[in-house]
């Protein structure tokens, strides 16, 4: 591509780079070619493993994401890690799921090297929030039903270091929840409570963009049963509002022969996919 | 790389595909490998010009985007066009900025295809929404400072059709406005009178991502004043909060060799900025 030389991956610098929200091919162009120039790659639990096949074989490649459980590398071992292979002359792939700078800590990674001196660059990438409700057929926005969207994290819902305001993201017109499969019940509940409508619109997307994925369209109300009943697992991403309904319509994704499944409804909220066509 | 072969771009079909922010190379691996195989490509005003000589040198390339003051292709008429398309068998991209389900009406094309039972498939984009902050060295997200964000349009506030609940977005913590520099003094006061502080860490990132990139950090109050003082043009984003002000340190992106401008400050509001970093 006629493009500049930026791309070239530079010695003792760190690219922190989103490696997108599960397909791999949804990397970005510059992402992947500076992961094919990489001399150490320090990497995440949920970024595609086919992506760490494009990093050259004798790259070092450092793993340094949770596991479910187990003991982890604490986010100051992984700043420290990044300014001493960068100090060491290497050229550095911070590779990230998402995008960096979306609730993946990206900003305090970049600050560690601003202060330590060491030179980097941000290379977005595609955010879950936005392509997972994508996969499903849902647009975050959508003329008529909402002109705006809000992201939080689901991941501290109801305890008491959680500084989500509920009742104001209760307000938004789409809500994308990362993080909130755990705490979906608290999280409904709370946005009823402030008093979204128990029949609003919502999806819960478990892996999406891959093949594993899996989609249920409901309610605000059924959506912490409907995630038992149809057994969806973490990751996965919530989604509240009237957009959630386009997915009736829209969901295009078919990774195993059903784009979106329907949860079981009760009588009483079944209309609500009355009207729509089901794909 | 090693993926499936959904990518072989198929004929009679409609893929919507987010170009990205600005920069060509922040499109994805997947949207740049349908582009190659396009035979009809239907773009937008604000894509990064250099894609376009991606596509193969005889595809047919339709231009559907706004002139500023000039006669415009309506959205009837752009979704007319990718129905005939793809009815004449032709593999057709919608290229269009960003990602196509981020206030890109790419909900409304993909509905109409859906109704005419023309077969589409969306390809997301890198936002502009995270994408230019980040360019500035604005994470939207950032531990201790916060853990959510919405994105609006803007440009219709203050208007009678402004659907914004602009008291709402004054209560979320990081703030990204698109389509707001014309009305950005309306958009100001509107949070100020909500009762967000008139010192709030604020920045204006103007064709972000690229070469023609200008950032400017400000507060809130000052942000208006800011961007006539600085000359600053559409298009642009708006970025309220806290995390604005890690620009002072995080600014990486130097396009002509300067990264992001302070704005003139009354000597009041100077100290905001006292004890950061300034490159």
């Amino acid at each position: 591509m006629s493009t500049r030389n930026r791309t070239r991956g530079e010695k003792g610098k760190v690219y922190l780079v989103g490696a997108g929200p599960g397909d791999p091919e949804l990397i970005t162009v510059r992402g992947l070619r500076l992961l094919r120039q990489a001399e150490v790659v320090v990497y995440d639990r949920l970024i595609p493993a086919a992506l760490l096949d494009e990093a050259p074989a004798e790259a070092e490649r450092i793993y340094v994401g949770k596991r479910p459980g187990c003991h982890t590398i604490s986010q100051e071992a992984i700043n420290a890690l990044l300014v001493e292979k960068a100090r060491a002359g290497k050229c550095v792939v911070r590779l990230k799921g998402g995008d960096p700078f979306v609730l993946g800590r990206g900003g305090e990674e970049a600050l560690a090297l601003a202060r330590a001196g060491v030179p980097f660059e941000v290379v977005p990438g595609v955010t879950s929030a936005t392509a997972v409700p994508a996969f499903a057929g849902i647009p975050v926005t959508h003329r008529g039903l909402s002109t705006a969207f809000a992201v939080v994290t689901g991941h501290r819902a109801g305890d008491a270091e959680d500084d989500v305001d509920w009742s104001v993201y209760a307000q938004v017109p789409t809500l994308v929840i990362l993080m909130g499969m755990k705490r979906a019940r608290r999280i409904c509940q709370a946005l009823i409570a402030a008093g979204r409508p128990p029949h609003t619109p919502a999806a819960v997307i478990s892996w999406g963009t891959t093949e594993a994925q899996r989609a249920v369209r409901t309610t605000l109300a059924r959506l912490p049963d409907a995630i038992k009943e149809a057994k969806l697992v973490s990751p996965g991403i919530l989604v509240v509002g009237e957009v959630a309904a386009l997915a009736d319509v829209l969901a295009w994704f078919e990774p195993a022969g059903k784009s979106v499944e329907l949860a079981h409804h009760s009588s009483g909220e079944k209309r609500i996919e009355g009207n729509r066509r089901w794909r």
